[in-house]
């Protein structure tokens, strides 16, 4: 994953033994060289081989000539692979395409009954889009090196190259400037990147195939960088960091945040060597320009009819000075306005519509709506988003290709450096298959098949998405034997979309601790799938798949017995208390789906009081607790109405 | 974990909330403050806690007064703990005292259903032993420094003082010389530690009270030195790092031995600060002593005896060079000679005996016998051994001072980076305890709930010693759902002693995989433990404790339905076909438990040949297979027996 755009199986395997090494030809230096001996140290720890590199080498590389220094949109990333019981030989034209494929024959490694060995196939693969980038909000929690780190590591395994790093918002400026120290000094809580830093990550995505696209949202989105400058800000002050709602604003009417931009983007654009500058552009709420006199009476003398004229009048100045600094300015949806150059890129969240209405304007864009990783949806939603789909499809050769790729997105509202992993992986392998392979490639089960296995050599990379949740389970039980803890964590998911924001409570408070359930939990619950298949299949098959009927009743039976055990743990702990419910409706759908399959097996036909008993018994396990939902509700009622003879 | 010496238990509890700070008084340096930010990070880290500091401080330490720029035997460690619901001191005449005293305070912090708190409490404390060391071998198998810290972080936890270094040995030389490379250059594969990674790892045990002795093992252990100096050697070589055996011996009766000796010890007394230096001296085979006529015609012409002799006379020259360079001299029990001044210190690996002798003699000396963590006992069994016990016992009160603590040996044939962690942790935290508490702590069941617990705080400090089984099994299936692998890995444990080794096969191959079952499981199944515990419960009430018994017949129905489900992950894995016999056992053991409790539920009497064949079951299920037993097998053993009326 992602699927290569093609494969030929041939027969037998390559094995990985000891013996195992890796010679180079053509064109390499010390990036590619660093990238081989990652590749090889990877494949040592995946498979637990120290290698002692004996005989001929086992995989021969070969790279036509050398990549850009400074890494380009659209430069050529393919590559063959072709391995058979002798030996693999990949090329490529560049050593991006060698980066890839050297990730490919990774997750070709497999146990076999005579060791570890890679199928022989032969893969010819290159991508669909150019530009398959992750956004990571490092403002609303601050994310240390190692974490982007590892989460780039993890974007190189599944050949992702862009990492749109979101560096600052109303929550924290987390950008160190040397010209405007206070931006970093006020406007954060201490926790920010250095300029050495962020060259260190720089550098170490460029080693592994990825550009870094820097984003400073303006001119909303801005209260951080008010603290240490309120002279930028449309409305008084003063502000805090802690502050709700996303009113403040710069003031685009005044030349000195224009002096400011002029200088403050010069020192980034030097940092970041990308051809691309983020510049947001998102959810500016017009209240402060609307409470300021002094801007409504610029709007008026300038013939603007409105605030979203002034964001355009705001964004050409600023386009200028990202232009002057020789990089394309990138933004979310609000940027575009037909005044604007057509170099930029626009970047929507709101649809395959605006990406559509864009490309038709002449401008380039990406996709993140129905990427948003941090809305808690299941993978198959994100895999059936295309960027080419809907409105986009119904454009011309010509415009489609305006439609450079998409990006995942991570906000960073509900995350820490403890449960960030999980939130992102595995799901995001399955974008960037999305992105990657050919629009063709849209099987659900061979994705959730694959996706379950890059999730485990993504754990070798260091990665936490899969070994977080025990430790963070641990902690809320203060015990090690948390057996119960799991079986009802593996079937419940956070709410989805924006609904764990509750207005009511004011505005988020971003230093809370986030060690409930429903952070330490999967975003995805895999058991309740498997579970959801296991009872399908065994209606689809009259009810006489025996195999299907022992997993559904073992499922069924541990969660029925589960709440005794688990209630001890809950007692003692109050991060579990809130659970108590969803525990005691897991045990409750187990019971009923027993009495259900009990039914089923003795051709019975249950009462009708039965029936409306247990289906509000599933319509209260099916209710919102503690932020949670029991995902295997629905197939349990399935089996109820099953039994009580429905179709 | 170690238990205070003193512990008064108070009422309430004192709650940690995010406005939880510290505050220091008295002595203060730049060491301490690292050591209380750490603290204040591992609190928050176990807690999921960001604090945000209100209020006045929670805890207040003050230490009256520094600590030894380098650590001492001896200095003073105590420290007194009060916890109240309203706020907690921690005071201590040294900030050694105060490190240890932030270790039992983070012990004491757990979930209660009023959030986060720790008891009110009254501590005393102070060490047993002055010397609580842990020995890691890095030459058979190299350990990156990230491993060695991490482990130094988990001694801190269990408050050992002592890193015993071993870095020379037959396999490789792992520390850098500057003034002889080719010791590493040539007596490596490459894998050491530079001297810039020697400094950083003494001062980073330094922050955490923690001396670093280093050992360089001769005149025997010596194989490595010899590849690039075959001069020291007392035989012809050529040497190699994978010969097997401990032939290779220096010769002590050329005065060249000394001359490199003395540089290169001088060179190492500067890196290492320790006033103790490990010059080992165990297991010198005189093979080579033997054959090489100008080593025999020297022990004549001296008027020695036998090479015992010859060793002694080399520990004197030796102990000049180390007492030159203002060290005290530390070897194994060989080194015992009464030639010898009695400042040297003997570690004995051979029991209270020899320690009890030299005691006698007026030498210091340090316990290892009965704390070799590479033998795979079982925690029970290394707390039951104490120094002053045995033949320690009858020493005089003068004699006993003599002997200084103890030091866990971890010996390096059988591990890596990935599985060393458990090899040492959880197991080590009871000899920590031995070495700490008072003699009179002796409780089995509470040592075992403790170990437990802290086995979790330990993971919270970076360390892998649980988690990393289960990466291991994972990539032995090949698989994530690798449920019915962990129920067979439960109830397994390695082979104990040094019955791993196998001479038939020749030496052992130092850089073979290690990624077989019993590289992956805990040395100790705390399952089987149990397991026996609850058999002994049921037993003992007369066989009408019914939760034990449901209990008990709930784990024997998982072992006896185990097998059919991990068959399919077996027969695809040539790292799991070994454990084929383990897994039918298992599930023959858990069929035959089943029976017996059948029985003894209906208060029927089996037949004999039932019985017979119950029991060649349970023979057949504890013999060792792939180097591993089924701990189970004898617990089950009793149900079979009591069921045929046994009493």
């Amino acid at each position: 994953m992602p699927m290569p755009s093609s494969v030929q199986s041939g027969t037998g395997q390559l094995p990985i033994t000891q013996s195992f090494s890796v010679a180079a030809s053509g064109f390499h230096d010390a990036s590619l060289d660093a990238g081989v001996q990652r590749f090889t140290a990877q494949l040592s720890r995946q498979t637990g081989i120290p290698f002692r590199p004996k005989g001929a080498p086992v995989l021969t590389i070969h790279s036509d000539h050398g990549r850009e220094a400074i890494q380009k949109l659209g430069e050529d990333e393919s590559y063959d692979l072709s391995v058979t019981s002798s030996g693999a030989q990949l090329t490529a034209p560049t050593p991006l395409g060698i980066l890839h494929g050297l990730q490919t024959f990774l997750q070709l490694v497999q146990i076999t009954p005579a060791g570890f060995a890679v199928p022989a196939v032969a893969i010819k693969d290159s991508p669909r889009f150019p530009w398959r980038g992750l956004m990571i909000d490092s403002s609303r929690h601050f994310l240390p090196v190692d974490v982007i780190k590892r989460n780039l590591d993890g974007m190189a395994a599944v050949k992702m190259n862009v990492l749109h790093w979101h560096l600052s918002d109303d929550q924290g400026f987390r950008a160190e400037s040397k010209v405007f120290p206070r931006l970093t000094g006020m406007g954060s809580d201490g926790l920010f990147y250095t300029q050495a830093d962020m060259r260190d990550i720089i550098s170490y995505a460029h080693d592994r195939g990825i550009r870094v696209e820097p984003e400073f949202d303006m001119p909303g989105h801005t209260r951080s960088w008010f603290l240490g400058h309120p002279e930028l800000s449309s409305g008084a002050g003063p502000y805090t960091l802690e502050g709700g709602g996303i009113d403040p604003i710069m003031d685009p009417t005044r030349e000195s945040t224009y002096k400011f931009l002029e200088k403050f983007i010069a020192e980034m654009a030097k940092i970041f060597p990308d051809a691309y500058f983020h510049v947001g552009g998102d959810e500016v709420d017009g209240k402060q320009w609307d409470a300021n006199a002094n801007i409504q009476a610029f709007i008026k003398s300038h013939g603007m009819k409105n605030n979203q004229d002034l964001q355009a009048y705001f964004n050409q100045r600023l386009q200028k000075i990202v232009a002057k600094n020789r990089k394309i300015m990138v933004g979310w949806d609000e940027i575009l306005h037909p005044e604007l150059p057509k170099t930029i890129v626009i970047q929507s969240w709101r649809g395959q519509k605006s990406l559509a209405e864009a490309a038709k304007l002449g401008y380039s864009g990406l996709l993140s709506y129905g990427y948003y990783l941090d809305l808690m949806w299941p993978a198959a939603r994100h895999y059936a988003v295309d960027p080419m789909s809907d409105a986009a499809a119904t454009l011309s050769p010509e415009e489609k290709r305006l439609i450079l790729g998409g990006e995942s997105c991570q906000w960073a509202e509900w995350v820490t450096p403890e449960n960030v992993d999980s939130h992102i992986w595995p799901r995001n392998a399955v974008i960037a298959e999305r992105l990657w392979s050919p629009q063709s490639v849209t099987d659900v089960d061979s994705m959730y098949a694959r996706m379950n296995a890059v999730s485990l050599d993504l754990e070798w990379l260091g990665l936490t998405h899969r070994s977080a949740r025990e430790q963070m389970l641990q902690r809320m039980a203060g015990a090690s034997n948390i057996f119960p803890l799991r079986v009802l964590a593996d079937v419940v998911e956070p709410v989805k979309d924006y609904n764990r924001w509750d207005d009511a409570k004011g505005p988020i408070d971003f230093h809370a601790p986030l060690t409930r359930m429903i952070d330490a939990v999967y975003p995805e619950s895999e058991l309740a799938r498997q579970f959801a298949a296991s009872v399908q299949t065994y209606i689809k098959s009259g009810y006489k798949d025996q195999a299907a009927e022992a997993q559904i009743r073992a499922w069924l039976t541990t969660w029925r017995d589960n709440d005794a055990k688990l209630h001890p743990l809950l007692d003692q702990s109050s991060l579990l208390q809130e659970d108590a419910a969803l525990s005691q409706n897991l045990s409750a759908l187990g019971a009923a789906g027993l009495q259900a399959l009990d039914y089923l097996d003795k051709s019975q036909t249950p009462t009708d009081s039965w029936k409306t008993q247990q289906l509000a018994v599933v319509d209260q396990a099916s209710k919102r607790s503690a932020d949670l939902f029991l995902m295997v509700a629905a197939p349990v009622q399935k089996l109820i109405q099953a039994s009580a003879g429905a179709p």
